[in-house]
């Protein structure tokens, strides 16, 4: 992992990646030569650890990536990898014995130890389920190879949580929705969404909140349906609700133009010009602009740009970014500094 | 008075103009052979409106601008004339017959039958008060030749209201502190100002609020002291302030530079950005503009644009200036329009 560098799935390429900036599928996977990691012992966590580590040797996965255990990740990197999606909220701050692998495009990664003695997820760019499915399929079966899992004919995959027993799949993905919070419609779509079997998270996962107009949707049954059955009902969600963002946007640009002219330049305007930004601002700031290039009001900057930045300007990934420790006030003035260079030389958004 | 043109006084060029905006002289005058207005009819208004009306013609006065009665302006043109200072907030709303002569570079006016029969203003960049007291003595001496005043050896001129009664004079200046507010010294600056017989008021005079960080200052004594005596004590407390406030922008831009430099270039941006504005925060961003101009953090904009924009963008100049009535929402918009056109092909602010 480069400071710089973002992972590919955040770089827009992938079906309406434009409202949908990117995919996401995870397994769960348990081995059934040790007992859940609720009734582990330190020892056993570092022996599946270490189990994990020789199969990801052996077949060659340690040479496209890194491998990190919790212990050698200081609490900044370990903030810095939970910025960029590559590990859940409750990774951080674990007496466990954990291990991470990341490829180096950080597509693919694979938690050890986290609530199941696996996790592997894939993240992809757009709503883009099936080409992702079909990578972390492949992973799954060379490592089950290697790695006998916990499984039953007549439940599926076994986990430590009920709610992910069966496929032991998650599917979900990051979608911008301005139009739909700024219409108010978003309560509604929310609510609606809960009827079909899904839930919308802040965007680092369960716990976290929601922020801005950024969401992560992602299915609740993991049981009783077919892994292509789950990714089939969440892709056509994911269209859904991209067509009622669409409507939401025209609707606003054709009746409230001047008043959402008049966000998104300011938006632009001050990411351009301020000298102190906060993380929060920044988000907010960033999205608006984000909505303006979707609505084609701002046209001399791209989505790229405005997705790293969303990336980058995150504490801790500005602390690397800069290889300084800083505290608010120096990373406010960073952030600023960091946002302008990536803007700089560009018009007044028209 | 055209809608475009700009009272000269506004205009830099007076000393300490980036700071002292501009000074004004007003007389109060009444004839002696009419009573006071608290006790006049309305043929007694309209006697002494002709009265004086006559005497501009016959001075060569009226070739050099325009006279209006308060019959004849509508109320937007009353608004247009309070926000350009030339009128003051009493004057709106009145039964009294009253009259108005202002002169074409909107320096000099007099206002008839307002508190007292004749009420003199001189108006002129920066702190500069003897070069104004020099016009309106002129003035009111070609006005005594045929205006019997209500003078008494012991007292002085006399007035409606007692507080005006001795010279009748009223010396203020308008002043931006934009550093002795930020640094929260201004409190302590306006209290010693009552110690020296000084007041600070809203722009709009005598019960108008103070708003941002722009003040007008004036004597509250008119008698016992000589004109002159009143000049050099307003001039010296105008230099006083100009001091601290001097001193107040060199502490911020060494010590909290970057949060000022902050503030400033966000305003400028928004300005040059926003598709929408209220007259509210048009005043607080232009005179965050104002503040940056002098701190030469902004040089590719003049002192002499913004003044005209904080005039120009008041509700009723703007309605003149488009010549079209407008809602506050059309207002708005238009606003935002007129900032941009004056600021736009400029730079970042640096």
């Amino acid at each position: 992992m480069k400071k710089e560098y973002l992972g590919e799935w955040l770089l827009p390429g992938g079906p309406h990646s434009d409202i949908i900036l990117s995919s996401r599928i995870r397994l769960a996977r348990n081995i059934k030569t040790f007992p859940f990691l609720t009734r582990s012992t330190r020892e056993i966590q570092e022996k599946i650890r270490e189990m994990v580590r020789e199969v990801l040797t052996e077949n060659g996965l340690l040479k496209k990536g890194s491998f990190f255990t919790n212990e050698e990740l200081s609490p900044l990197k370990l903030q810095f990898l939970l910025e960029r999606h590559l590990i859940p909220l409750d990774f951080l701050g674990s007496r466990m014995h954990r291990g991470l692998y990341v490829s180096k495009d950080e597509t693919l990664s694979i938690l050890i130890n986290e609530e199941d003695h696996l996790r592997l997820q894939v993240l992809t760019s757009g709503l883009n389920f099936f080409p992702a499915y079909e990578k972390i399929e492949k992973l799954d079966n060379r490592l089950a190879e290697k790695l006998p899992y916990a499984f039953s004919s007549e439940l599926g995959f076994l986990t430590a949580c009920p709610t992910n027993v069966g496929t032991g799949m998650r599917a979900s993905f990051f979608i911008h929705l301005p139009g739909l919070v700024i219409t108010k419609e978003i309560e509604k779509i929310l609510r609606s969404l809960l009827a079909m079997g899904l839930v919308a998270r802040g965007i680092y996962g369960e716990g976290s909140e929601t922020k801005g107009n950024l969401f992560q949707i992602s299915n609740q049954i993991t049981l009783g349906l077919t892994e292509t059955e789950i990714l089939e009902k969440v892709t056509k969600v994911g269209e859904e609700i991209l067509n009622y963002e669409r409507r939401a946007q025209e609707f606003l640009l054709k009746n409230l133009r001047l008043s959402v002219e008049d966000k998104i330049y300011r938006a632009y305007a001050t990411l351009k010009n301020a000298r102190l930004l906060t993380s929060e601002e920044t988000i907010n700031l960033l999205l608006m602009v984000r909505f303006g290039i979707v609505a084609e009001l701002i046209k001399d900057v791209d989505l790229k740009t405005i997705n790293t930045l969303l990336i980058l300007t995150k504490p801790a990934n500005l602390q690397i970014y800069y290889n300084k420790e800083m505290s608010p006030k120096e990373r406010d003035e960073k952030r600023a500094e960091l946002v302008r260079s990536f803007l700089k030389d560009r018009g007044n958004g028209r």
